[in-house]
């Protein structure tokens, strides 16, 4: 036996790329797992159960029940929510904020990431053209960019005002300022500036 | 659809668990897999074959190849490697790096972790019975512990000696002393005063 033998390696090569784990974590996950059969068992049956019951709905991205050629998420599939608004986020775990927060009542489209010529990242690869087929299509009025305010962020925010130019869509970003609950006194520079440039008049 | 799925609750439950991936990390590799059906399948593969191909010696808790009723490992069935010294390791990743520097020509014990009153964990739970009996059983002359060096390594060296004691079998730790690189403006408390304690004479 080589002293890893080869089925471990790929394992552990595959584990390592996995986001949040590097080489290290990924030898302790799998080492882990050697040690007790039992979770083993227990993870490649819940790894079955999502591959065989989930997918990602055709439409916006989200997660969805799987069923037959492109599934379609209970969020796009019910009527009450066609508001003419679609609300665009980097990841699905941005949906479950939103909808935890209970403000929005609109549609959704999850990007899967943000633009990064650094990382070969372009507009089709985070599903650009099919936002613009979408808002074309479904009469959008309204496309509110819930993106990361980050650089990377912001520059595929821009591409998508770009794209959305010429259709009359309404486009709208998150307002940028202060946390609820922060103190003055502990924000960075970055948000300050944002916050005092973003003003609400009040009087 | 609750806005968590139940497979997918499962799994995220069942990775928020394993060493190294908290609720957040699990999350974005739970949801990676989700996106990128390829990778899901591939993870599954390779799970399955290692389930199927690799197991623990039932001699010393190595890696083995999976076979019959108790696998043994290549180490414990290399009869070059019987020298009547067994060094004690806390994991299968410490074998890995004492095999890789090439010094150790005896036989493992594996523990798998170490005895933690805070954390409910014994000497049965760390395999300190079955070394105690292959130290009677195999004719053992000398035990290293090569354990780390903490708090709960220690008591678990501690734990050792005493049962080993009865069996007239000599009982050896590693040296604490300075890394090899190190330099002594640099080094803790804790290691500077190990260090000066196990001085060397050389003249």
């Amino acid at each position: 036996m080589a002293l890893i033998p080869l089925p471990l390696e790929r394992l552990l090569r595959q584990l390592g790329k996995l986001p949040g784990l590097g080489p290290r974590s990924a030898q302790r996950v799998a080492l882990s797992l050697l040690q007790q059969p039992v979770l083993l068992a227990d993870l490649q049956r819940n790894l079955a159960d999502v591959a065989a019951q989930l997918g990602i709905c055709g439409c916006c991205g989200n997660l969805a029940f799987a069923g037959g050629e492109a599934p379609i998420c209970e969020i796009c599939s019910d009527p009450v929510r066609n508001t003419g608004v679609v609300c665009v986020v980097e990841g699905i775990a941005d949906i479950w904020a939103l909808e935890r927060s209970g403000v929005f009542v609109g549609r959704y489209h999850v990007l899967g990431g943000v633009v990064s010529a650094l990382n070969g990242v372009g507009p089709e690869d985070v599903r650009i053209p099919q936002l613009v087929k979408r808002a074309r299509d479904e009469e959008v009025q309204e496309v509110i960019l819930a993106l990361g305010a980050s650089v990377d962020g912001q520059t595929t925010g821009q591409i998508i005002i770009d794209r959305l130019a010429s259709l009359g869509v309404a486009v709208s970003t998150l307002a940028k300022g202060m946390p609820v609950g922060a103190a003055v006194d502990y924000l960075d520079e970055g948000t300050l500036s944002l916050a005092l440039a973003g003003r609400q008049r009040v009087a």
